[in-house]
């Protein structure tokens, strides 16, 4: 019988992170302070971060050992299987081979654990009594959760008012693992009235949750602490396990991929799947392609500037140097919520600037037709953002056929959609469209940036 | 590092499912027909059920192959994790080893798959295109549509109404695989528009989806065949594949259970882990524990009459030697709604009856309680209807603990929570209750039981 799927024992686990800063040909350009424009220092974010956390953000060695205390919560949902979608390869009647790595076996149902567990772990040896943090569709919120809950802290999730309203269940999710939830903007934070104030209606953004909680950071310094889950180079290296195992896997199968591709929100499932294979590339001469995935209504990578910005809406956090729409850029409320975001994470955006990764749009609808036939077809129900992943391959396995060439493709399944199904019963119902950004929309938000940057 | 967890390679995958029948030392009295009284042949039950499956309801044999294409759907999620529960083993401060066996990693999240893709499956060998069946909280109508869509089998589910208005994420499930879906009691069936005009706010029941759905099959009696998701041998059989992996696994953790825990709806995940265990301790003189767990507002087990009795409440099915609360019992508004049946199903009552496994009824609090504990020590929540054998295992190892004798238990984790929130949401916020069942009601219901008996 054909082998479907491929875990690894424990013992076989990773034992470190890998950190593609120590691979890369140019390295990305530092945070600025925005008031003086000078590079920020280390000990600049410790107000903001746990040290270690700080340390990892700027440390340049290639490899960071995984705490024990990480690895054993770790082997709660790792290793993720890696399977051969032999269902959907037959669906397309492809000559690709096509396999993805299925991270929404974890307990939140995505690949957010990775690095939710080693942050509240590193926040929690360090005495931090207190996190907040910002949630898109809710996967990281919940993962934080879980994970705070673990160590005692005590957690503060603002969520974006869209998702907060279209997947209620999440919230209910974080409830139980006992963290605090507020739709954003609230009324909590300076940020959430001033955003409100200006459009009562406003359904909210990564950008501008990523402020509420900053802001609330500040109310006890002392104990408190934020957390981010995507874009910063920490939580990339700790999603490198994901493409760790699936390396290891890929072998098992006696097979290697030459397109492998994650959607792209901010970078954490992508960063966490591509980056272990693009060693492969910059250290033993292998050419993969690696493609991020953006949804077409946010797209930084494939319409956006590199350019320094915020990471968040209100301006509170160090600039940041990145592929962005500008950091006001209020994204379409498509049901891919943790694709929202205007920027792109630093390691990313050099890579991609260095023409090393590759950038692909993919609209809504297109994603979610890919969605549900990869639920009729493999049976799981991928989360919207995932699908986006799955168009990608959809799409790559599709060229191969008219090219008549053999593929190997490997996409991340980060997270399934049990909890986003409204998602397919609009789609399934004819009730979704694509939005679309203007050129004249995108050049409006990108002239703002323009001052920032001086 | 200690294990945390342990799965099988797939070469390793059970061959065979394994049918207690064959070793019983009393084989279940055979179902009867209402009318004549006499035996129900196996061909008057073939206008129900695929054939196939008829054949296996009536074998004595004890392994029936695993035929290749189930086995190659299984390998989509199969093996599961064996699980040591170190968090839950830790807040509980018990000498007792706890694993579980974590069947909420299957595409719907339970174990209702195991059985759902061969039924499916004989049903399409067999040329059928229509299936309609009976679903309480939706596991078993979200399995049935995934094992359905991937076998080109139309599918009509009747969803307890109560469960339809609780979780809604099941239905968009359903839908997402192609499957239709009503609340019952419907106005689509004579036994929905009765119970209607008898009650017009009946919650339903899954006695009464059974009959609606039994009753479809009529309309197209060629092509259209019903099936069910627990109480019948053929059922539990496929389930065994818990079980049996379970054993290899425990074996791999060099460990061997003395207490083997499933929670009780119709008897499907209880057999499925439970009988691979009671196999042992018929043939191989193990003593291991074997406890059903039944909710104590559905108490079927500790409080119900062994008696002939029809498997759905309007009648349509034989009569089923099993212990029972009446067909017409309606049992409370529970969230575990897999186990509001009236029911036990043959094996499981002849079994209890014969002293072979032991029975436990747990209220809906503190299952739920344990289920939130479960969660906040092990990271994942667990459906309500799972919840029941965690608190089975607490109430055990607590046992184990006052004792100060070390015990190793297993319970099986049959689904888990993410789309029943709502009853954690509402447990948290103090807004649910226990329900009760006087002995009056429940003399009312097993007295309207007798004439059928006769």
């Amino acid at each position: 019988m054909k082998t479907k799927k491929i875990l690894l024992p424990e013992s076989q686990l990773p034992a470190q992170w890998y950190n593609i800063v120590g691979d890369m040909p140019n390295r990305p350009l530092p945070p600025l302070d925005p008031k003086t424009r000078r590079p920020v220092m280390p000990e600049q974010m410790n107000g903001l971060f746990a040290e270690e956390l700080v340390r990892q953000e700027f440390s340049t060695e290639r490899y960071i050992d995984i705490p024990e205390p990480v690895r054993e919560l770790y082997k709660i949902y790792r290793s993720t299987p890696l399977v051969r979608a032999y269902g959907l390869e037959k669906a397309l009647d492809t000559p690709a081979r096509i396999y993805f790595k299925n991270e929404s076996v974890s307990p939140v149902g995505s690949h957010k654990t990775n690095t939710a567990i080693p942050q509240a772990y590193y926040n929690h040896r360090q005495g931090i009594r207190r996190l907040t943090t910002e949630t898109g569709a809710g996967q990281w919120g919940s993962a934080m959760a879980m994970a705070c809950n673990h160590f005692g802290i005590a957690l503060e999730v603002f969520m974006v008012k869209v998702s907060y309203m279209q997947k209620p269940y999440r919230k209910m999710m974080m409830n139980t693992w006992g963290a605090e939830v507020h739709a954003s903007p609230s009324t909590l934070t300076e940020a959430g009235r001033a955003a409100l104030a200006r459009n009562p209606d406003d359904s909210g953004s990564l950008g501008m949750a990523i402020s509420e909680a900053v802001e609330r950071v500040f109310l006890n310094p002392e104990q408190t602490r934020y957390c981010l889950g995507s874009v910063l180079n920490h939580v990339l290296l700790h999603q490198t396990v994901i493409g760790e195992e699936a390396l290891r896997q890929m072998e098992l199968f006696d097979d290697y991929p030459d397109t492998v591709i994650g959607c792209f929100g901010g970078g954490s499932n992508f960063g966490g799947i591509g980056f272990p294979f693009l060693r492969e590339n910059l250290t033993h001469g292998r050419k993969t392609r690696i493609i991020a995935v953006e949804a077409r209504s946010c797209p930084k990578l494939t319409r956006g500037r590199f350019e320094y910005d915020f990471g968040d809406t209100a301006g509170f956090t160090p600039l940041f140097p990145m592929y962005t729409l500008g950091h006001d850029f209020h994204p379409s409320d498509i049901h891919a919520g943790g694709l929202r975001y205007h920027g792109a994470g630093p390691i990313v955006s050099q890579l991609l600037r260095d023409g090393l990764i590759e950038a692909q749009a993919v609209p809504q609808l297109e994603t979610l037709e890919a969605g549900i036939l990869f639920a009729r077809t493999e049976g799981i129900i991928p989360a919207p953002e995932s699908a986006h992943a799955i168009a990608a391959a959809i799409r790559e396995a599709r060229r191969a056929g008219e090219e008549g060439t053999p593929r190997t493709i490997l996409f991340n399944l980060s997270g399934h959609g049990q909890i986003d199904l409204l998602a397919y019963e609009r789609f399934l119902a004819g009730e979704l469209r694509d939005p679309e950004v203007s050129d004249e929309e995108l050049r409006r938000s990108l002239d703002r940036l323009a001052p920032i940057v001086g």
